[in-house]
């Protein structure tokens, strides 16, 4: 397939479609009717607030131009990403000019009426937003908060071998931190396996108001950052001082054909040293720095201001459009450079051609299927989490560490569904013990160089580790949107690093099930572990279980909290959310030995209830109300509450006792604020309407006040939690430390039960001198008294001793960071 | 000053401090006892529970013994950030080698019975932290979530000329978005008015479980990255193999020296330019590769696995020490290697002839008080924020962009302040409108190339933009903990993006005020403006207003939350958090015209009550009780309840309405819960105990549930707030998306004043008309209803249409992005 590019004629071609991308662009920010300039255009055409961002936008659409003549010429599937999402004008005027809008949207139609709605709509009441959106068709990236293009660009290419990528960099949006690293993505890239990504930095000299860093270095200096990056840096640069872009098209275009017979012939060399048995060394791909000035083709000054090729093109240049008539009439002038009667027939149809450049069908790259995850989405072949279960003969029975039990079911999900499913890690997957297991059917993807003494790292595999939060959750969430599956697990406290991201992901999410055309992707699945009990070793700054509460305040229809308390209950809930799509799961796990609590047919019954009352170790007499309600959620508070249930049990056989263990969080929410909802008859069942509740909760208590400020018994509701004590200490002293502990889970049922004030006054006291005792062995001995630390739960009442203790503190040590 | 690199005696004494300080670090991580191995060493001696870092380790100390002699030879300050922060055992032991150790900590004297405490407080119960904390002497950077090594550099660089900030980064922590971009902070440095930064980065190699990207790149292409970053690099690779560390040394040595001339030519060349008026081009700063073995030092095998040089050496790599006699002998031997007998008399002190290496005075690095910022903070002197007020005939007389508003008082404190206080922000200082104003006296600072069209951009500045909000918190920060002042400018929503960084800062500020060594340093002041009520043109994915929600789970000693309704109220909330210190300050602020509704008299004093009854907005009779509250903080929810207010006043006139305006958030809070609570009693006053509260709130809902549970009155509380609805469409339309309206509010008091369910039908069945006109009105027109836009308070009732209105819509357009 020979390249075309000095033909003339294709170079034609593409200014037109850049013409008309740019004048439909121009008309969505401005105009409210008239479309096509047909009659002189007056300030009633003019929309009464100018919403938009033109500085962007005739780059994006130079690019688009450019890659529907490579994508025609060569068949080659791409996705493109807008990284600088302010330019939604321009990808909806691609998508409008390849048909695909109408396709989508029959009301937006290729006539003169339809580009008039397609102008009207835009950043207006009812209409579309002024972003790339979900709405928008082709897209998979929103682009408001800038800096995740590569990422995504990267998550997408994951065995997506075909695909080619263009994921479009602002120079502005190259300042931000996960963009700034993300460059580093081509480390993790596996020829064969996976598809490209072709970075295009789009070097517009600047952002909001200011000029750009990257704009403002010596071009070798920037040359040398890229190859750096290990790229083969491309550069184009015009469009300056009124130069012809007719030159510019030439030199895109000479470059862009460079740029796909380098990768093609990446591609071809990978192949044929696989064939050979032959290692490939990591290539240089290449990436283009495309140099034009920002808002190139709009007027170079307004009103005695330079406003081409400065931040004044930013958002929109002509703000004041309709107020006199002088810049009523730079704006048609302005509008009428583009030519639309050369562009668009009589009826308004974009005349053919022009439309001649649009590739086929699902090659647009505003049609790709890729762009509409749903529709390429497989479920998973999940092997049967129960062949998985840990033997639990009686409640407390044996230990495991949930996590790493989670691991070897993991390892054979990934040896069932070896194309489309990942584990993203940020350097944790070991330390959060999913490791060994998780290694038996794969290993960590590396692209850069391989030692003698690496392990588990392979060229082409299903875990990816890369020390950047920002990373792991921008490529899962690129391969999501593309139909794929996949988790994050990471520390809890440091998951804080991506709640801007999960916002924007939630975001996405909610709008997208809005949409009829857009279909489920996979859920976003957390693995949160390492969490803030058990960083006995890493201290305050590892301390934080506030992830929760930050994902809380996202739509109800698109979160889920689960906090399974052992090895079985994490197996059943994450084989149920690797089966969910359009949700974001947070699970938080431990991955330190602990006691299991349920068999697998108890935990499948408690995770589908999503709390449960556990009789067995509650002292409950049937028939009658419990005198108190011991509720726990997270594994230590768990823990924390059966061993102060056994004390309860122990020392005053008399007293009712209710234990209550929660793994759905969102079961707490009236049923009218979250689908998981309980209803408040099935709360007050549970929780009672009138007697003290203490829950012992995994996070900050006060969430839990949030969660059921509506329910009836809420008056009686007494949460322990995390209050932000902490520092490196052992388990025990932690849970002291925030007041957490089943001494003072006691004290407080002691407190709350108004028959134990004057009657249970010697427990109290007690409980506050074993505090006092435990806290002054940590100090004497550096690990926790042994009747804690050995504690275990017994059938037959109070807890007892175990030989594995000390086992138990040296798995402390040695993998966490 | 002659460099004495080839003198071998001090080579040796660089060895034996760093022999000194890894014997220390090691001590730290096992020992209980027997800290000069005076006796043979038991399992007895050896810690529990073996917590800590060694592979970072003997790197951080070879960098300190190396900077000792060059601050020594050249009385050169300097100030370590150490940024794998987990390397702490080696900055608490350069301290103790130091002596600065004992002068803080008194308990750990220079002696056999002080190393044995050293070593035992270590990540030990009632101890000290395993990393670099506020704890440790010399550090202002705990290191624990890696990313931010840099930026607290630049930050601590920035208007401290004399200062030299060596900057170790991990490896692993290169690979962090946050830290990939503050490379770049170069190009906002001014070689006279500020300091420099030395970055090391620190090539060991590996991570937690991994190798690192760029150690794993060709080393030329880790060259170009670093040139592309604008640095010149030197590259010191050694300690392979088994090579002799005094060779290592030699090179180290010879390296420094050449950085360090290299940055005093350019402070010289610089200082030479200026007086002689010319331009001087941005440096390349010098920059250290140090390519060590990870663990260096370390036993090379353990059990038969490579240790040394391996990612086994991140932790405790001799994890099982106490559980056989070899492996015991084995930490000895280690431990003896070090030759402590040559390194401490027989009194365990340091001999003096190694002590000799440590600079004098605070030339130390652990002593320096640029690490203990409140030794140098001096009080802003800050000029009367009474006369910035805008004019306030009657309560809504007046309109005014609040932002803008502050800016022109900043712009005087920028005058007053030229050294000590700057602002910072994410390219949007302009947007949000503290510009023009605060370009009066000063520039945004930027060196990297300058271009005649550029506005407001010089070389030295006070303004401080990258379009990066993890470089603004760090820059900030790093100012800040060095003893000078600042604020950070924001949208709303992407303050999100720095989440985790405010829970670092706020975890040190809360555990430095318990260190009574630690002076309050100045507070960390947010100004989130472009808020979630007025993104209209940017739509959903800039609407987010949890950052609240975020900051308030942090210790209530530590964070203050702030919504002044309007321009006097945030002029005296910025002059009281600009005073304070010790806590982080969150301001939410619009930068919309909207109406003044207090004099600065009543503006003055409705802050420091933080919240007060509007008694001219409401309708209560003096005397009697109100029917109901109208409670709002917030500027949009504030103007929507006075709207509300005054509709009922019209409409409903014998309804007895109280309003309440909160700007001070902690003031809902119970006393106990939080310093700024209301006591019940006056929280009762207020609200009321029985009477509806409808509270119209800036955020998410349940946030003033959660602040209020425990009040007596909260079952009567309904809270109106952002419920995650948005688009890109009008103000009004915005508030009616999440029910936080006027008619939407006055309905509310329908369905909750008993009285009026049945009275008041006809009103409500308007109200709901009123909102679907409003709606239909923006869909037809693309703005919002006039009598909505053109609202405004009126002294005699209802409200009245203004002027103004067109002018407030031409506002909303051309500088928000
Ligand atoms: C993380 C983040 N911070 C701030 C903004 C506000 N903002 C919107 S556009 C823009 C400038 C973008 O500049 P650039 O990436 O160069 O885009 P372009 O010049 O192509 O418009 C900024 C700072 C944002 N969208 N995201
Ligand atoms: C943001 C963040 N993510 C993850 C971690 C967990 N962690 C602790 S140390 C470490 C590896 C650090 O490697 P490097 O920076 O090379 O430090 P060094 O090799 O000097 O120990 C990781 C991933 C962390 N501390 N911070
Ligand atoms: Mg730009
Ligand atoms: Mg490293």
């Amino acid at each position: 397939m020979a390249p075309q590019t000095e033909d003339t004629e294709s170079l034609e071609l593409i200014d037109a479609w850049w013409r008309a991308a740019n004048y439909l662009s121009i008309g969505q920010i401005y105009l409210l009717d008239n479309p096509l300039l047909r009659e002189p255009l007056t300030a009633d055409h003019i929309k009464p607030r100018l919403l938009g961002h033109w500085g962007t936008t005739p780059g994006l659409n130079f690019v688009y131009a450019h890659l529907n003549r490579v994508i025609r010429e060569r068949s080659q599937p791409m996705l493109y990403i807008a990284g600088p999402g302010h330019g939604g004008p321009g990808m909806v005027a691609n998508a409008y000019l390849e048909g695909t809008y109408s396709e989508f949207y029959a009301r937006i139609s290729e006539d003169e009426e339809g580009l008039r709605r397609l102008f009207r709509q835009f950043s207006f009441p009812g209409g579309i937003p002024s972003h790339v959106a979900p709405e928008t068709p082709g897209s998979i990236h929103e682009g408001g908060e800038l800096g995740y293009a590569l990422s995504h660009a990267y998550g997408a290419a994951f065995d997506n071998p075909d695909l080619i990528v263009a994921a479009v960099v602002g120079d502005g949006e190259a300042e931000t931190g996960p963009l700034a690293t993300s460059w580093h993505s081509n480390k993790f890239i596996e020829p064969l396996q996976d598809g490209v990504v072709l970075p295009i930095l789009h070097l517009n000299g600047y952002k909001i108001a200011n000029p750009t860093v990257l704009a403002r270095i010596p071009e070798e200096e920037l040359l040398d950052l890229m190859r750096g990056y290990g790229h083969n840096p491309y550069l184009v640069s015009g469009g300056f001082d009124g130069e012809d872009p007719m030159l510019v098209h030439a030199r895109m275009a000479e470059t862009l054909d460079a740029v796909m017979d380098e990768i093609a012939a990446i591609k071809r060399t990978a192949a044929e040293r696989h064939e050979a048995g032959e290692e490939f060394e990591r290539p240089r791909w290449p990436m283009i720095i495309l140099r034009t000035p920002k808002g190139w083709t709009c007027p170079a000054v307004i009103d005695g201001e330079p406003v081409e090729n400065t931040w004044r093109a930013h958002q929109v240049p002509l703000a004041n459009a309709r107020d006199t008539a002088e810049h009523t009439k730079i704006l048609e002038d302005w509008l009428n450079s583009y030519r639309p009667d050369t562009l668009f027939d009589t009826d308004g149809r974009l005349r053919e051609d022009v439309a001649a450049l649009a590739p086929a069908g699902n090659l647009r790259m505003s049609a790709t299927a890729h762009a509409n995850g749903g529709l390429l989405r497989r479920d998973l072949d999940l092997p049967d989490f129960r062949e998985y279960a840990v033997e639990v003969a009686a409640p407390g029975a044996t230990t495991a560490e949930a996590t790493k039990v989670l691991g070897i079911w993991l390892a054979d999900v990934i040896a069932e569904n070896p194309h489309n499913f990942r584990i993203f890690g940020p350097d944790e997957t070991a330390s959060n013990r999913l490791a060994p297991a998780v290694y038996e059917h794969t290993g960590k993807q590396w692209n850069a160089e391989l030692l003698p003494v690496d392990k588990n790292l392979s060229r082409a595999g299903r875990v990816m580790e890369v020390l950047s939060e920002h990373q792991c959750q921008g490529w899962l969430e690129g391969y999501l949107l593309t139909g794929r599956h996949g988790l994050f697990n990471c520390y809890e406290a440091f998951i804080h690093i991506v709640d801007s991201m999960f916002n924007q992901h939630a975001k996405w999410l909610k709008t997208s099930r809005e949409i009829p055309w857009r279909l489920p992707v996979s859920s976003l699945n957390y693995l949160l572990s390492s969490h803030v009990w058990r960083q006995d070793h890493n201290g305050f700054s590892h301390q934080d279980p506030g992830f929760i509460d930050h994902v809380v305040n996202k739509k109800a229809d698109v979160v889920r909290v689960y906090l399974p308390p052992d090895a079985n209950t994490l197996l059943s809930t994450y084989d149920h959310v690797l089966r969910s799509v359009d949700y974001v799961n947070v699970v938080v796990a431990g991955k330190q030995p602990q006691a299991n609590w349920l068999t697998m047919d108890e935990a499948i019954a408690h995770c589908s209830r999503g709390l449960g009352i556990w009789d067995w170790a509650g002292s409950e007499v049937p028939g009658t109300e419990p005198d108190v309600v011991l509720a726990c959620a997270g594994d230590v508070p768990t823990l924390e509450t059966l061993a102060a249930a056994s004390i309860l049990r122990e020392r005053l056989p008399e007293l009712k006792v209710r234990v209550v263990n929660v793994t759905d969080l969102m079961r707490l929410q009236a049923a009218s604020e979250h689908p998981h909802g309980l209803s408040d008859a099935e709360y007050d069942t549970i929780f009672t309407t009138e007697k003290p509740v203490v829950f012992a909760y995994h996070g900050y208590p006060w969430l839990i006040h949030r969660l059921t400020y509506r329910r009836t018994g809420h008056p009686n509701l007494h949460v322990r939690g995390y209050k932000e004590e902490g520092t490196t200490t052992t388990p025990f002293d932690m849970v002291m430390l925030n007041d957490l502990d089943r001494y003072r889970l006691v004290i407080d049922v002691i407190d709350r039960v108004p028959e134990l004030a004057a009657t249970a006054a010697g427990l109290r006291q007690e409980m506050q001198d074993a505090r006092l005792r435990a806290r002054q062995y940590t100090r004497d001995h550096g690990e926790d008294v042994p009747e804690v630390a050995n504690w275990s739960w017994s059938s037959d009442g109070a807890g007892v001793s175990q030989e594995d203790a000390q086992e138990r503190v040296d798995e402390t040590g040695g993998d966490n960071a």
